[in-house]
């Protein structure tokens, strides 16, 4: 199954900000004109939040996949035989995506940013593969092919990504001089 | 574009019973060992709620969909370029279901039971098309190749209409007796 949009991912531990980096790229890549998806994987266990009220009771009722539409928006509940990533990647080929952000599955094999709060948490760095960028407040040596961010440089850290992410699609003329 | 799986409809005004007739429908058919889509439209205006707050942060920031996965539980929200219910149920086909109930939608063409609660929504029986079944406490003259069961039938009437969904599927063998 080959990539269908870009892909790339933020990666790193609870509480590391990734979803608020995640927010940062959705919005510059949709500002852009790209159509943007998104994937976060919900790792504390067990299943995230149901729907409100709308589709969530088909679904306790049984269904394998629910849904509630309105006003253009489709809110969906599915349960999956197989939740591997690279089926879920196929999965989204459905929205002719130009760029999908996925928060999370760190082992997975996307080029992705690495979120590290803590010196702990440095041997992701040896653990992980397809790193493009580090953002970290601690000394880090360098690592070769490797961009390091600190937390104050978030736009340039985040101009950084939306070039990678452009460039796997050939898209480099939509971004500002 | 075809029918990929069963389809049966809801239908009826606000607070007539759809929804808790769509969760016995649902619970039976899955009971059986059927794979069970359902569809809602939620038609008060507006979209429908989002989700908790998995991923709802991606979506505001501007995704075109995104989506939270864990224990095995996709919830996605999706904006429609189309949301023309064709279009929907083409989307579902991903999910190689035996039976889509599909709740609201009334001037769709398939087969469907409405629910009547009062004398001024009887005209619902001249404008829709497929009616298969009505489930009221009115007095209603006969129409042909229309079943008609009160309120209190609400058991038969599932009976039928779980009959008529798995004969669209020829997968009457898995009734009871």
């Amino acid at each position: 199954m080959g990539k269908h949009c870009a892909i790339l991912q933020v990666v790193g531990y609870q509480n590391s900000g990734k979803t608020r980096l995640m927010e940062n790229l959705i919005a510059r890549a949709s500002g852009l004109g790209l159509n943007v998806g998104s994937l976060k994987h919900h790792g504390h266990g067990g299943a995230p939040d149901l729907h409100g009220k709308d589709s969530s009771r088909h679904f306790e009722a049984g269904a394998a996949v629910s849904a509630a539409e309105g006003a253009g928006v489709l809110q969906l509940s599915a349960r999956l035989e197989g939740s591997a990533l690279e089926e879920l990647i196929q999965f989204y080929s459905h929205f002719n995506l130009d760029v999908l952000f996925i928060e999370g599955y760190k082992h997975a094999r996307y080029p992705k940013a690495v979120l590290i709060e803590k010196e702990e948490d440095l041997s992701l760095l040896d653990q992980l593969t397809g790193i493009i960028c580090v953002i970290t407040d601690l000394t880090v040596p360098p690592l070769p092919g490797i961009e390091f961010f600190t937390k104050q440089q978030v736009a340039q850290s985040i101009d950084f990504m939306i070039k990678k992410a452009v460039k796997q699609i050939d898209r480099e003329d939509i971004l500002p001089d």
